[in-house]
């Protein structure tokens, strides 16, 4: 009964909740932090301590009303339209919310024909469990919880960025080095609030959710899956929504005002500019937030799941159950104390300390989560113990856990720095795309391509070395355990991947208020270090998502009482080949979708420029709103067909197929998709860079290839241009496909399991 | 002994020989008819009959001799072109085929330790089967034969279409429908010669070993196998040496000729120009024939040696162990009546006439096919039998194996229509991506994508039907004889297939000559017909090797004594993951190759325009050969990385992994690298008829976009470069990869199951 374990029973119910409401309260105090910095004009000029504070380089004429108004309005504009888009698309996530929990309880009810009676469990033949119609409710709240918790988060997140964005941009007349410390804090913000609740909810769900079942382990914790269906479901609104909301207004506002209008990137004159600004908080914060936010909770529950039915839950270990927790937990500590390196232990003096600021805070979080890792692994373990592992008790002992958890901490970073490697224009994979700009477009999409392919070598072998050796050890267990160890340090990860955004609109509002050419250079010293450290967000997404897909993949399989999926079958062949195709169909269409969501766009943007008298002599301001509400109806529109295949293509193949052939369609969708999801936003994010790198001029061989306007950088613009939905929209929406697909495939498990296959039961 | 089936064993022996050689036979009279129009001006215009076959249609001042002599030597440029590569080709193939083949014997030899002692059957435990030794040096003998018979194939192939190719053009002056007749009778004599060659020598072989082996079937036909891998291994330098020699003369002409110096396609002035035809020669024919030879060669050694395992073998049914052998024969008898219907019975008079004519040819060769293989099945099958099925045998009836061979037949013709669909611009899939030029070049790449990734839907699941269908009728047996249903047609298929860089050659050879625009029309409209057959004949070629590798893979499995391959063990999964990122680490070489060996052209381009004086003038001659060199030894040079990844994969993975893990690997990369290579080769073909489409304004649409230099068809030359490498390099040499792995597995299977997985062993 918890015996074998150091820490007490008492101690983990203590500390889980108490380490939530410290990350909590330390977001908050980042936030505070930054509401320090005055937006408002007569604050800003008036006050004793803010003129003293100001001008510590004498930026002349930056210091009146005017510019400080002028931010306060461009982000009032940019707070509004993503507070609007992201209400508009609650209204659907309602309705399908609603409808989708319907179908979970009506689902899981029906498997044993809606009986209120208690029944034999699954796995201990000759114990009683709750009747699945309770597993049916439960498993519904805990949707509708994981989803709650996910939308809050990712909104809470886009406040705080879309409060930060104008503040980095005023900071930035001090210095870089304080703008980097607002862009950072606020980063960490959205990292600690959706960590902290995220775990803070779901231990509450445990807790209360107990009070029904008791010592029914099994049943409480396959009702919680729910809880990674819901935050997954919310993942696929974020990240496809977001995703193709924010390459629409991107794409449409380059095109013509780049292409046609040649007048530079955030003109204020372009009509579409605050949608493009508005874009980069609901796609890259509010999306990378839910899509992070659902691996998460996944694994969580995916470890939770193959613990109730281990030793843990048959000794009735309620300490070693919570083990994935406890990592969390320990995560949100470790992540505090990394905070403090970038914001109180060092100061960024120059522009090149920034990049290695950001990237020593992820070595300094890997290092001491190490540490954290091997702690809770000795105190919250027994020494030895069974795993379940496809119908067989599985003997790990406490030191093979860390090794499962910690090597998927360490994947993470190697994947990060690969990923750093193949986009950041300081090493040469980048720069030979830049090089070959000099032949044309044609051989710049040629090597970017060719480039994204190469990038998923070093990162796969890093995921499968994972793979083999958690799984070695400790079964599905281990890769649960494994895809949690990656997404352990998930505060520092989103605190450093939405400093990116937030630093990309600081740069925009500078440009629109017209702010002096020095500050523009700062917030693009910002951006650029965003850049890289956005395509390392990504592949941490994308590595933990195939992770967490596959233990999602193993907890399915257990709990649809299959003991082998063989390839040599034609059941699970058929799906495996369907399933490495659906990224294939996947992409097709979040491609597609961007390519007419933009097509609409540009024809507004044309429609504003060719009707409104005198917005090219920036005498007329253009209709911002409208560009925004074509933005958010034609996401909320083009997001159906994709959001559709992920969805019903677990219902329509464990209905009609049977879990072997959904089983074949995981493992297929899954190997496919990672290789497509880490290729397109590597090669994305490269083509980004190489043009930044012509752009920025900092070498012999940049210079030689610029300036703005040659015919190298023209083709660097056009790969610029072609990457933005690869690495932005079906890149990134590739990790939801393969996790969503898996975690429904398990909490309608039951239901396939009965009721399943019935293509193949009728022939 | 044979009884069960209507036809009688030596009947058998008599009608597959005598297949082959009215297959060989038909091909020599193409040939011959081919022969009749006459490249020596003399002749053509001094004798009486040539004078009056001439100026059917009037062509001013082009029946001279200087347009004949001119034609005649532009051919024999080519031709010597060609026939360098494929000699310093021939080269390495030696060092390597003899090398390989040693490899193959020590490894075979190894697994009884080299022991000349008879042992147990693997399957028959009661039998005696000769020593492994025996089968090591058997294995090595039709290696041999395979790779021989592969290249001699190629090399006739390529002769005959450098042979073809100038008498094109000098037909074309009579009329388009003279012209076709010319460039389909030569497709026709490298399709026949290579389905009737590769049936006869594999034929000839069985019968020679059988004077050792006797009745030991299961030797005798896994030492056939080596034929398999041998005719594979030659495809690996004819696809991807091919692909990458064709595509850096092409890019490296273009990017010089079109981008820098604004001179025409096929201008003589241009260095290599020459390469650029040779490429279509080395590539298109010798390459995409040896590829389909190698299908061929592999799905009949993989049914034969599943044959030898099951009732067939056991009983000694010769005529149903020839069942395979006699589906070929059919095919020839098929495909030559087939060719009639082109050639004799209809007559092309119109241009609009020639693209449903090779339809036409698809359609009817499917239909008699599908008589065909039902007659063979009545014949040649008992009507009851046992087949192997890893560990059992399962009992089949002759008309499910009918219903196997009958739809791999039909999938390809739907793979077929697919491709066209996708990849012609009589239809809105590519207009849609050619109107995304208005945008630029950027929104033509990404439409181009999407189509590609949206093209391997119905393919996919017209392979998955066709896998699961004849999986469950008669296991890896079903697969294997559903690869040679799809290979059935293969004369015909190759024929339409050859047609087009003939035709794609013809038009050169009449732009180099100096031919009137009348001329260049007719050729052109054959080639655009071409690339649409060139599209399909890739989606055969695709659709084959998904099913031949995956027949090979279950033969690998049969003989490496594994019974499942379940995704659930870390083993196999990490062969999985990583064999799905296999295409993608082989695709990003075979892309930089084209990339690098491209720029070393257009190097050696621009030099011959910058020193050469009178060059652009056309006053002097450009040094064709060097450039014909410099695309010789740059594709040599490399192919060796990505070669050297597809052959030495199998081996290290099952030498230090073990046969599990290879078996992932192969599993995971034939469901990835089919995704690739579909989508890279349609968006490639999409690419290049939206530009044909521009460029010929056939309708208001189209004319829109035009004409040649408007921006709209800049954007889509750009697609159209991109495309290039994907659909001529990349995406063809990943059947490459599926294939030669598989086969290559099978070949060492018995050495990997005895000596495999050392990694695994020591730890």
């Amino acid at each position: 009964m918890g015996a074998a374990t150091i820490l007490s029973g008492l101690l983990t119910e203590i500390l889980i909740p108490a380490a939530a409401v410290v990350g909590i309260a330390f977001a908050l105090v980042q936030w505070l932090l930054v509401s320090k910095v005055k937006l408002s004009p007569e604050d800003s000029a008036s006050s004793k301590d803010g003129v003293s504070d100001y001008l510590i380089e004498e930026e002349e004429g930056l210091n009146d009303h005017n510019v400080v108004v002028k931010c306060a309005e461009i982000q009032s504009a940019i707070s509004e339209g993503a507070t609007s888009f992201l209400f508009t698309e609650y209204q659907y996530v309602g309705i399908f919310m609603v409808a989708f929990a319907v179908l979970i309880f009506l689902f899981l009810g029906s498997v044993e024909g809606f009986s209120t009676k208690s029944q034999p469990c699954t796995y201990s033949k000759d114990k009683y469990c709750k009747p699945a119609l309770a597993n049916a409710g439960f498993s519904t709240i805990s949707f509708l919880l994981g989803a709650t918790t996910s939308l809050v988060s990712g909104f809470l997140g886009m406040k705080i960025a879309t409060y930060a964005n104008a503040r980095t941009t005023l900071e930035a007349r001090k210095g870089v080095g304080k703008a980097f410390i607002i862009a950072f804090r606020s980063g960490a913000v959205m990292g600690f609030l959706l960590a902290a609740n995220g775990l803070l909810v779901l231990y509450i769900a445990i807790n209360l959710f107990k009070l029904y079942y008791g010592d029914d382990w099994e049943g409480l914790f396959e009702s919680i899956t729910g809880y990674g269906l819901g935050g997954s479901s919310m993942a696929l609104f974020g990240r496809v929504g977001g995703g193709i909301y924010t390459k629409a207004a991107d794409v449409g506002a380059d095109l013509v005002g780049k292409v046609e209008r040649n007048i530079p990137e955030d003109d204020p004159r372009n009509p579409a500019v605050i949608a493009d600004n508005v874009g980069d908080n609901v796609g890259d914060i509010a999306g990378m937030g839910s899509d992070l936010f659902g691996s998460y909770a996944e694994s969580s529950c995916a470890a939770l799941v193959v613990a109730s039915i281990s030793s843990f839950g048959v000794d009735h270990d309620f300490t070693a159950m919570c083990y994935p927790l406890l990592i969390s937990s320990m995560g949100i500590i470790v992540c505090l104390i990394t905070t403090l390196f970038a914001t109180d232990f060092f100061e960024i003096k120059a522009v090149k300390e920034i990049e290695p600021a950001l990237k020593w805070q992820l070595i300094i979080s890997t290092a001491l989560m190490t540490v954290g890792i091997a702690i809770i692994s000795w105190i919250a373990l027994p020494s030895t113990f069974t795993i379940f592992s496809f119908g067989d008790q599985k003997q790990v002992k406490n030191w093979e856990l860390f090794f499962c958890v910690a090597i998927g901490l360490w994947a993470g970073l190697v994947i990060g720095f690969v990923t750093e490697y193949y986009t950041s224009n300081a090493y040469s994979p980048v720069q030979d795309v830049a090089d070959s700009c000099r032949t044309g477009a044609a051989t710049n999409v040629i090597f970017g391509l060719a480039l994204g392919y190469k990038s998923v070598i070093i990162p796969i072998f890093a995921i499968a070395i994972s793979i083999f050796v958690s799984f070695s050890l400790a079964a599905m267990y281990g890769i649960a355990v494994a895809a949690l160890g990656m997404l352990s340090t998930i505060a520092t990860g989103l605190a450093i991947d939405a400093y990116g955004p937030i630093s990309d609109n600081a740069g925009g509002i500078a440009e629109m208020a017209g702010m002096s050419h020095r500050i523009r250079e700062r917030t693009d010293a910002l951006d650029a270090a965003g850049n890289t450290t956005a395509a390392i967000g990504k592949g941490f997404a994308i590595g933990s998502a195939a992770l967490v897909s596959l233990a999602l993949f193993g907890a399915f399989v257990s709990r649809a009482a299959i003991s082998t999926v063989d390839v040599l079958t034609p059941k699970v062949f058929i799906g495996l080949i369907v399933g490495a195709m659906l990224p294939y169909w996947f992409s097709a269409m979040t491609m597609k979708s961007v390519g007419s969501a933009a097509l609409k766009m540009v024809e507004e943007v044309r429609r504003q420029f060719n009707t409104i008298p005198g917005l090219m002599d920036g005498s007329t301001r253009p209709d911002y709103a409208t560009c925004v509400k074509i933005s958010t109806d034609a996401s909320i529109k083009e997001m159906i067909p994709p959001g559709a295949l992920v969805m019903l293509t677990p219902l329509i193949v464990g209905t009609f197929f049977g879990v072997e052939t959904l089983s074949g369609v995981l493992a297929g969708s899954l190997v496919s998709g990672v290789q497509i999801a880490i290729s397109a936003s590597n090669t994305g994010g490269a083509w980004d860079n190489a043009k930044k790198y012509i752009e920025a001029g900092a070498s012999d061989h940049a210079r030689s290839l610029g300036p703005k306007g040659s015919d190298p950088h023209k083709a660097a613009v056009i790969g610029d241009t072609i990457g933005d939905p690869l690495k932005d929209t079906s890149g990134p929406s590739l990790n939801i496909l393969i996790k969503l697909m898996a975690v429904e495939s398990l909490v309608f498990a039951p239901f396939f399991a009965t009721h399943g296959g019935l293509l193949f039961k009728i022939f």
